[in-house]
């Protein structure tokens, strides 16, 4: 805590938590007699605690409403269909009866994707999918059709049986759905290997307010704008996708993981980016900047590295400061060891020291935990908080700069003393992705109101950069606002136009992704 | 010809093509004066000859109708913008005064793409782009960005001079443009290694009666739909490409062609299903069925091989008959090696016959022929016509077998003899592609009409086996009317609402794509 303290960051004791029992919990609305009957074999739940838990995602701002027991709003019923024939039934009864419907997989939104806003409506549903567990291996195709509700960890579990795997480790994996990950284009730790989860879907369908829409099961087609692709990254808002069928692949026969420390961010960068345009990349790349690399060495954190040991490594090694450098190897052991030596070879040659395995797999073996961290931190007053977006290598730097200096300026305007760190960890032939992590103490007052200031100065930093709103975490309700500074007034009439012919009532996920 | 022959398939002397001046070619309307105006650095150009080389594309009923002399409509200008600020102001002033306008590149299109339908409009221009020539490449981030108007090979030559390459050699390399490649997801012989052309498009614009799309330049977004995969293919129902950015690689310092003969086409189709999904592939592989085969090796075709030696050497090696495969390799020479070694091995195991470098690179010279030969056949009565599709592998033989039969099902209907021949040019870790080449006599009566219903049949049986209506030759005017029966009602209804958002008064290609 040595380092938070010296850049003025102070803890403090969290209020504590109300018991449930003694919440104010306003009650549902009623839903009409044809919604309620549309989930024959599913089920209906109207209890606070159901309710509750369908009440939001994972934003710092959830985790802030709920420790403090407001819940600005609460779905009127959680409703759990049993089959996409049931989705169907329930979508089109809440699109007779003015219902809206909130698709919910795994609630892992950190984007204000699942937040369950009534609006105009009559009422407000959350359509709970995690019944809908379909699995199917197609061999020869090497392809599974794998149900909505499937969580990341299911699935691989699942796949694993056959000796499979689908490569899609996002850090929400163990909760995250399936339909989660193709309604919002999810990408995964390993993504730079497998491809992120909008390229592993080969086919898939939308049961919207006007009807279903199935992809053609084809590797590929020039007829038109691609629907596939109109449907990923929906988000729930032009109807609900039951299943997807993916792309899987042999598990490898073996895996091996590795820490380094380049001299410092660029130079880490330029080795991801040779290794993206020679072919010769590890499926897992992860390079923190300065400040991400001080804050792992010097915090114990989960999947961190045991600090003072390597401080005084790095120490022996004339390395003072640095850029932690992550890699994930698969393969045959051949494969894995030749791959090593090339890119060990040219960390060598920009001057990077090895922490050697054993710090890459306590990096790999923590790599799902991040999120609980957040609650830990928050018990002490301290919030956590991430931004991202995606670079050409081109810009990468700069951007880098620009978009911390951006955040930073917003924190120290209102008061809040935080470190801003930021990694890549998506990269590809043209560019990767910037991840912002700010750890702050909480401002005194009102701390919803400044994060989400926060956040905005920092989608006005990056939208002004031309870069996207988001490389991993979807638009949502948080990022709906600055859309269209990315995608134009002609791009948002187009989005606009979709959302009208699918869903003519506005009742999927209203408010969420494209605003009327 | 003996084979023909043995098929009953007749050949004639085709009836002499008119002379330019002999056509009775109608006067253009006139254009609003705002529309000529628009281009003041461009051209506009009202002569025959220009009208008449604006008038359609390289479908059998375009090569048909031209040697007819029979134009079923002519643009009434031709408008070629030199910018695109140019572009803008030509499509605002025919938005404005409802002037119809088609997009036109390479004029290449055989699916219908460019035909000059004036409908309900005032007037129809041909908006001829090859006169947008932006070159400008982004060393660090591995990208290029290459204007509209230039043509697959301009670009090349240029990417050349830089050590570059975009890997991305259609059969129409020669003439179609970059911005037709992206307006009809366009794919290359080389796009099993390099990927179709809508997958090298790192951003792009799309400039629209009601304003311009620009995307991001980022290497991947998950702020919703993807705007960018709406734009590729739109085919210029939306509006107008001016320029993409793509994904560029170094030239391979070498390159090697193989030819092999398989036992089937099974065998030789699950040979490049195994190198796909165990990441081994070359980056050209292409299966003949065995009457593509057969009549390779019979016909000396341009880019075919020297049949009678070929049959003999196979004889020799205890193979009658069996499916021709063409391989081509990039790398360094040892990558080279040790690929066509690994891939030897394999083909060896599964039976197939080695024809060596020399029949390989035959192919390879002439792989850009092929169009020219459907003129000599058509001067000898003789209609060439393509289909073409994409199956999963657990359902490509049975679907080439289907397909193969709906079209010889129609064509013996309808009294015409033909071989009917196959291939697999483009594959995928999931299936791959099925391109069908119909040489045929001429129907005694109206031949084009009977082969607008040999395509009808030959695509009822692809889009009854659920399959698409194009891999890469796109929709056109052509596939417009079985469009729905891939996309579903729901999934048409989205087609038509972005069309009408961003083209209200149906100004853009009109009958192309998405009909209303």
């Amino acid at each position: 805590m040595n380092m938070l303290r010296e850049r003025g960051i102070v803890t403090s004791k969290a209020e504590p938590i109300p018991a449930l029992d003694q919440l104010p919990i306003e009650d549902p609305l009623p839903l009409p007699d044809a919604v309620r009957e549309s989930v024959r074999t599913g089920g209906l739940f109207t209890d606070s605690e159901t309710r509750i838990r369908h009440s939001g995602g994972q934003a710092i701002r959830d985790l802030l409403l709920r420790r403090s027991g407001r819940f600005p709003a609460l779905p009127d019923a959680v409703v759990a269909p049993a089959s996409p024939d049931e989705i169907g039934q329930a979508i089109e009864a809440c699109n007779r009866e003015n219902v809206a419907v909130i698709p919910f997989g795994g609630g892992t939104s950190v984007v204000g994707g699942v937040h369950p806003s009534r609006g105009e409506h009559r009422a407000v549903i959350a359509l709970d999918l995690v019944a809908l567990r379909e699995f199917e291996i197609d061999r020869e195709s090497s392809t599974a059709r794998l149900g909505a509700g499937l969580r990341g960890a299911e699935a691989e579990a699942l796949l694993a049986r056959d000796g499979l795997t689908l490569g899609h480790f996002p850090q929400s994996f163990e909760y995250a759905t399936i339909g989660g990950f193709a309604a919002t284009r999810s990408s995964g730790q390993a993504s730079t290997g497998y491809g992120r989860f909008d390229r592993l879907v080969t086919s898939l369908e939308l049961i919207s307010p006007v009807g279903t829409i199935r992809t053609p099961k084809t590797p590929h087609s020039a007829a038109g704008p691609s629907i596939k692709e109109l449907i990923l990254g929906s988000e729930g808002s032009l109807g609900v996708i039951p299943w997807v069928e993916v792309s899987v692949r042999h598990q490898p026969e073996s895996r091996a993981w590795e820490a380094w420390v380049a001299p410092d961010f660029k130079s880490g960068c330029d080795l991801v980016r040779k290794w993206q345009q020679d072919g010769s990349s590890p499926v897992v790349v992860r390079v923190s900047d300065l400040e991400e690399t001080a804050v792992s060495l010097a915090l114990s954190l989960p999947g961190g590295l045991a600090g003072k040991a390597v401080e005084r490594y790095l120490g022996l090694r004339g390395v003072d400061a640095g850029s932690l450098m992550i890699l994930g190897f698969e393969g045959t052991r051949a494969e894995i060891r030749d791959s090593r030596h090339a890119v060990g070879r040219d960390l060598g040659k920009a001057g990077a020291a090895r922490l050697g395995k054993g710090a890459g797999e306590s990096w790999a073996s923590g790599r799902f935990k991040g999120p609980y961290l957040r609650e830990a931190l928050l018990d002490i007053g301290l919030v956590v908080e991430t931004v991202e977006t995606a670079a050409s290598w081109s810009e990468y730097q700069r951007s880098h700069s620009e978009i911390k200096e951006g955040i930073e300026r917003a924190l120290s305007e209102r008061g809040m003393s935080a470190v801003v760190m930021c990694h890549l960890s998506h990269a590809y032939r043209d560019g990767a992705s910037l991840y912002y992590t700010v750890i702050a103490d909480s401002p005194r007052s009102d701390p919803i109101a400044s994060w989400e200031e926060v956040k905005s100065a920092s989608l006005e930093t990056i939208t002004g950069l031309g870069l996207t709103v988001s490389h991993h975490h979807a638009t949502g309700r948080d990022h709906a606002p600055f859309l269209s500074r990315e995608t134009g007034e002609a791009g948002l009439t187009a989005l606009r136009a979709l959302k009208l012919a699918l869903d003519p009532r506005g009742i999927m996920n209203p408010g969420c992704l494209v605003l009327p």
